[in-house]
């Protein structure tokens, strides 16, 4: 098998850049930042969405469509928003083009300049709680619960194939409620459908927590996050979901009358979940092969290979094949039959490696006249052959079985990288040395926050939900602290 | 019951924009030529996408996502294509804003000026064929049968919700292909693809054919369309299809080697429908009363509203109207229960019918006594009362019916606006007097169609592909002309 990839241990983000493109996901377009997300991959983003989607709606929330475009002068209304999104933007600033007076090609027209330019949303909290001023009237009006799939666009200065681009695809829930209690219960739920579609789908476990203020969203009085861990041992932002409070509704004047007929300010949530899970979903489980794949969002599962000698082979083999072909699509499993005679059985077996396909079949003259098939999987890298019979049943077993083992592994993995040190001296020695997820006290100030980011590059990616109360003393400053925080260097 | 929207009779357009609004379809936004996509809006144009993404899966394409933002020269290198899609567009100048140093908000960054502009993309050829250059070698590469969902952009002055905004949402399918005739074959297919989608989907019959020189997608040689009659006699284009030979190869120099090791240009095309379907959908069925959707089509198919006097009245209906919204959610028809203490009956009632509901079913105390329900139906505005037995097989088939009912009706009306005339006279004394489609003969130069268009504001809508082989005179010059063309004032 030849050699595709530059290995993990070699230069781990070079694996990643050409795992990325040899795949077949993506690769970099002619537009400074942005990428083109081809087939293969956005196969794979359809999954994802689909799912979420499911998720979504079955926990009560619509899809809408807003505009692609908001004015300069929505986003000065935000204090802390503008500073976080209006700066490095992409802005509209004409509306024509014109030939060129002087023959070269076409150029702006600079009579079509417009009043106020627009900006390429970064996000759309302003243009849509401009909108929701005009849905809510009463408290009989909410809650809104919204949600819309898109492109938004934040001009990135260093940026890499689905972790950061200057475009990206992405869902973005936005809903409006009666009550601060309402709207908290809502971001914290929806960090929960996130953290379940990580863990379950994804099969990438997560640690659930809240940021500290520093971290939060610009404009959030909350922000609740999920913290994945890669095999190099940085962190990933996988999702957050942000308590709003009334920031947006001030904002955007959006009040309702409530029972009692008075006019109150309206309670505000967001939520977001990026093509960046595409990142998190190839670097948390692939090899130096190539992708490896949860079953669940494989956009192929099974693939079947004949290997034969003469056409006579091809077809016995092709007539044995196409009855395990039906059936398994009949269970729901995606499976191709490859007999491409272009292409010699191993190639395609790197091939399919290199695209992470879950489970392989191979049928070769010798399994005919036996009644066996032989089975590979990619998860493991290994491979038995075995009895045709019940062969359909075992494929569906151990596709779920590769889903539990592919999510075990991560596990493992993350909870070996999760470290509690008592001491700055620890936490910076075995930062580099061994990396992952720590566990400090922390003295809760955001200059303590600051003051590690600059000396270790690591930043606070949450306040766990589940770290216990404990009495301890900042690793930093020695102050007293009250529960442990998670540190990481991150994505 | 309150009149909610102006009729049909008394203003079509004015109609047309309440029902868009007061149905929860679409609002203007506050972007210039804008609009939100309401949820129940998007509701419908996701079961769109839905079917048609199938439909594409079913004929052997992928989606894949190319960047939102296309490079000014990229415009430069077809020159039909520029004409037609360069000029009126929103060209991102800058990359980032600044606080105002006259502390008024945000102003742009003058020195953050790209060096090159960037344009929104009005349609994707340029930037998809940019892209296909590093993916085709040779004829084994071929064809590429790529789809995208993705929003674009047009700067247009005079914009109607769904039929004509700024921004709108739409597929693009673009293909390559080794030969002509497969590309010519790919082009036939989609747009035959489309008429399915119009005719079995929506209900909206269509009219195929090809269209005139003038009327071509610019970039292409061929332009194939489905037109649809709206109620008030005007056609509309729902969807085309194009071949675009090889410009867009030469442009981009996109070159394949062929089996007998020669360097060829690449074959194209590219097809596409837009939220203006949303528009035929509204304007080719509904009524003064709201909306009429075809069942496959409606976000809620089937609605159920208890009328009652007392707790215990509706407790006892709910009881019997819980076993049929389990039978019905079986058999996969979607339906809601709507037993909101906060709204009367009949003001359900006519809110469903404003949301084009197909099938409302209403339980009242003495329908309990009698074992019987009424069953109205949205498209003919009737109900009766029918026994509970049987009652899901019934509305099972009721839906079935009321799809080919809104067909047959819209294809019976339409088919009563096609007219033939042979005098130029009797043309535009018709087109006036009655409108619809005509079938006229025409001489096939574009001085003669531009002369119908500046005199009558009709245009020639396509070159039916059923128009049959006839010798007549073109109504205009009384030069020969060989089969009878489309023609109609369109949107």
């Amino acid at each position: 098998m030849a050699k595709f990839l530059t290995s993990r241990n070699e230069d781990y983000s070079q694996w990643y850049n050409e795992l990325v493109t040899k795949a077949g996901l993506a690769e970099p377009a002619a537009v400074r930042g942005c990428m083109v997300i081809k087939p293969y991959g956005y196969a794979i983003w359809e999954k994802m969405q689909h799912q979420l989607d499911q998720m979504f709606k079955d926990t009560g929330h619509v899809n809408a469509y807003f505009p692609l475009l908001i004015p300069k002068s929505f986003f000065s209304k935000e204090a802390d928003h503008v500073e976080g999104f209006a700066k490095e933007c992409a802005v509209v600033t004409h509306y024509r083009l014109k030939n060129d007076p002087n023959g070269k090609g076409i150029v702006v027209d600079p009579e079509a300049k417009l009043e106020e330019e627009y900006i390429i949303r970064p996000t759309s909290e302003t243009i849509i709680w401009n909108t929701y001023r005009n849905w809510i009237q009463s408290y009989r009006d909410l809650p809104i619960l919204c949600n819309q799939w898109a492109n938004v666009m934040r001009w990135e200065m260093r940026t890499r194939m689905f972790l950061r681009t200057a475009e990206f695809l992405w869902q973005e829930g936005h809903t409006a409620h009666a009550t601060k209690e309402e709207a908290i219960a809502e971001a914290n739920k929806m960090v929960r459908v996130y953290a379940e579609f990580a863990e379950k789908w994804m099969a990438v476990p997560v640690i659930m927590g809240s940021k500290s203020e520093s971290e939060r969203f610009a404009g959030a009085l909350d922000t609740y996050t999920i913290e994945a861990l890669m095999q190099d041992g940085k962190a990933l932002q996988a999702g957050t979901s942000h308590f709003l409070g009334q920031n947006f509704a001030k904002a955007f004047d959006v009040l309702f009358t409530n029972p009692a007929g008075e006019r109150e300010y309206v309670w505000a949530t967001s939520w977001g979940v990026s093509t960046r899970l595409m990142g998190a979903l190839i670097m948390a489980h692939s090899d130096d092969n190539g992708l490896v794949l949860p079953p669940k969002l494989a956009p192929l599962q099974v693939v079947i290979v004949p290997i034969y000698k003469s056409a006579e082979g091809l077809e016995q083999i092709t007539k044995q094949v196409s009855s395990i072909v039906e059936a398994l699509k009949a269970k729901g499993i995606t499976v191709k039959y490859d007999d491409r005679d272009t292409q010699k059985p191993g190639w395609k077996f790197a091939d399919y490696e290199l695209k992470g396909v879950p489970v392989r079949l191979a049928m070769g003259e010798r399994d005919l006249a036996n009644c066996t098939i032989e089975v590979a999987r990619r998860d493991t890298l290994t491979k038995e052959t075995l009895p045709l019979e019940g062969i359909v049943e075992y494929v569906e077993k151990l596709l779920n079985d590769i889903q539990e083992n592919i999510y075990r592994k991560a596990l493992s993995f993350r909870d070996n990288m999760i470290t509690k040190v008592d001491t700055y001296e620890e936490f910076k020695e075995l930062l580099e040395t061994k990396g992952g997820f720590f566990l400090c006290h922390w003295d809760g100030t955001p200059e303590t926050e600051e003051k590690i980011k600059a000396e270790t590059k690591a930043t606070i990616r949450c306040i766990p939900f589940d770290s216990p109360e404990e009495e301890g003393k900042c690793m930093v400053t020695g102050k007293p602290s009250h529960r442990r925080v998670l540190i990481a260097k991150a994505y």
